[in-house]
């Protein structure tokens, strides 16, 4: 390991198992030097072992709903007292589908689950980034990154309204970014990462399907959990101090594929 | 005039006066020979004259509430009875925020009001579409067009969180156009537009400054009202059946420049 | 018909046989009204039937070797002359790769074959724009269209190094256009369609595999020639003059999927 | 420092003099402990001092025209041997265009020169990657950068036809990317930098009014060579593995920016 974090102080939303993009990211942080607040909703850490991570990784837990501005608010004020200052690096994991998790089908959204997915999966960013502007809580030369998938920008099918919400996600990535760049020489970017099969990607429907097509579709294969977690770390570090307001593919080259020789041949 | 559209049905949303995107494009897809209902929100109908639009191209006037999906329902129901069979094309030309009217800076957002707008502005498109799909309302090689603005794919900062609804409002017609084109070969796109002088244009603070600034940027200039009107109703016609799931940059080719002469030597 | 481009006059390059997209538009562009020169390379005269096509719709041919500015300045005035008048529309439809032809795979060029290949398909339509607009030949608001393909933003293993040409055809389509918008009112647009089977496609290695995928990834299916001849038609006519320097995804929705429903099936 | 290139073997294409980009990357390889050999054309020797770069780095000089097939080859032969085993990491920082320095206006090239362009700065890459293929002498996870800029996406006027050359070579990126990682787990991407006061970059007419342009435009301001370099060190490093196909913008945010407040104002 490189060091590469040492003295960066951070947040890291959203690691709920060992299968989480958040989780391996908190252990190549702590890995590079890095020290933390781990933060989840209180009704997903009962579903994992975020006590586990914690203590491996010599963090504090506080539990905070990303949908409350108050919530919020306590968050960040508690996580720079325990971390002796401003942040430099926040990882926003957060992603949730009412209608999937229902089986409603993308054509016959049930509207009050629609606002509820949005609010969970794209406002919430919005909101820690507007608490921790207005308390000025990042150090110059932060660097905020938030997940997102390639549905943004083209159709899976099965991805249903979350292609929307990461569509508004990426959009506030640039908007606030704008802000926070211009008046706190802040970065903010979306990672667009691979399928992977972490606890939330297992829940969509027709998920082995595409991640084997997305497989056979990228030159290098999926990026897994392990891989995110590494270039999340080069994104925090210093050596990415001027990538700004971008959506960065982590996906093995699949978004720049019309179609591979061997998805090709399938249909000969 | 050309025919274009002789034979086709459809609603227009959103004409409130004579500098409206959508009344332009009533009057012309009039003079092709397309037969439509007119339709806006109760509150915005009393702000302009739609009643003179109506009469001049012959349209019958429907309020509804674009966010409530009864009125949708039954202004497709009565749409259809009074045009006398499906439809075959849409334009959605909505959009609002309250953020932008109370004067909000997109840094201190007010939630509430960032909801309503994105309720208005964009799942307004959605819930239109799922009326409209649910009910199979829409002939073969329809054509359904959302405005919007190319602040969903970059900074206007004034733009505010009507940038992030723009976004949104895109994703929907990428996610709902697969559907609607693989069950029904309706097409569904977006037409980002140059800024235009219309009375919610001139609501967004700085516009005069940006306007100014497109048109200086763009090679051809800004394209007005009723060049938009233009390209709508090529985007009904049966020339385009085969464009799809697009964002449709209509703008003079401001999307594609770097910098022009004019603006450079500015900086010299 | 619509007499969409009644008094226009224009230059079609490449068509072949009643395959080619030139062709089509050939014919579509007569029964909307226009006027026009046919023009193709001697070599490529001797394969097809183009004087079937000029008497059908009384079209003057013109040979020209489109790598030779000699011979587009005499199709130029020759063609003003024919056609009484300046330029309203030209059709760009022309393209070859020697190293396809010889079977040399992409990481096996001959690098003779590549530079003639770029000449051909990419660097004769930067001369043609500028034999135009040295001449002042067009008219304004006229309008320039090139037909690309999607390889030149994604990768389509076989289509080889006219990938690299078409992504430097589009790039001419920007940068010429800027200058003949600005100082001459005249529109450049590239149209990226869908594998269509033309002579040209038929050539390309798995040519069968590709568009079968792309049909079945696309949620209308791939657009065919005549398709595409009736959106030219649209990009020629006065509906669309705001729209400039673009690359025109004209594709059945194919290029905004990620996966379709039917493909993804075949992977679970 | 922090030695994420410990053990890792490149080649630095096109290190002028101080300013270069490529003379900061080799400082930076250099200090976060990769060892190189530098190469350059014997033209462009002469111009800087290249041999104190190599002193300073540890590298030994190898003279090679990057047009040349054969040159190629000898440089790779060397290199390997030299460094004593495979090559990770790879910059090609290689541009030129004859029109621009002969003052050819866009519309009016010698396309004489635009192919010697074009073969300098775009097919060089080809030939280079052409050369490292078939002599296997990439080791896996190996990654190769070529520097962009945003002209292959949007008009810049001074640029000329070294926009063209960029797109070229961007394609070229993808289209061998493809091969170079399903067949030997190399990443291929370019990286699309701010306007940077190198020599070439001050040889552009109109540099210094874009160059102040961009640097209002942007959030964050331009990125200068250093912080190129710094981010080529992360591209090179195993944090970046899955990341390939990519043209990743290094512009501190101005490719996402439609107009900054800054620039807004100049027009009210």
């Amino acid at each position: 390991m490189h060091n590469l974090l040492q003295g960066k102080r951070g947040i890291i939303f959203g690691a709920l198992d060992e299968n989480s993009i958040a989780w391996k990211t908190a252990e190549r942080v702590h890995q590079e030097g890095g020290t933390f607040v781990l933060t989840n909703a209180p009704a997903a850490m009962r579903l994992g072992n975020i006590a586990a991570l914690a203590s491996k990784t010599g963090a504090t837990v506080i539990p905070a709903d990303a949908t409350s501005v108050e919530d919020l608010e306590k968050l960040i004020d508690q996580a720079t007292e325990i971390l002796g200052g401003k942040i430099d690096f926040v990882l926003h994991s957060i992603g949730m589908s009412v209608n999937v998790r229902k089986g409603n089908h993308y054509t016959n959204q049930n509207y009050d689950f629609t606002e509820k997915g949005w609010n969970v999966s794209a406002v919430s960013f919005h909101k820690l980034m507007q608490v921790l502007y207005k308390k000025d809580a990042m150090n110059a030369w932060g660097s905020i990154v938030a997940l997102s998938y390639m549905a943004a920008q083209r159709v899976f099918p099965d991805y249903n309204d979350m292609a929307d919400n990461k569509a508004f996600l990426e959009s506030i990535a640039r908007s606030f970014g704008y802000f926070f760049g211009r008046d706190k020489k802040v970065r903010v970017n979306t990672i667009s990462q691979s399928p992977t099969a972490t606890r939330a990607g297992q829940g969509v429907k027709g998920f082995k399907g595409f991640i084997a097509f997305a497989d056979k579709m990228a030159p290098l294969g999926n990026a897994s959990a392990l891989d995110c977690a590494n270039y999340t770390v080069a994104m925090f570090s210093d050596l990415t101090r001027m990538v700004t307001l971008q959506n960065l593919l982590h996906d093995g080259g699949f978004s720049n594929m019309g179609v591979s020789q061997e998805i090709m041949e399938m249909f000969e």
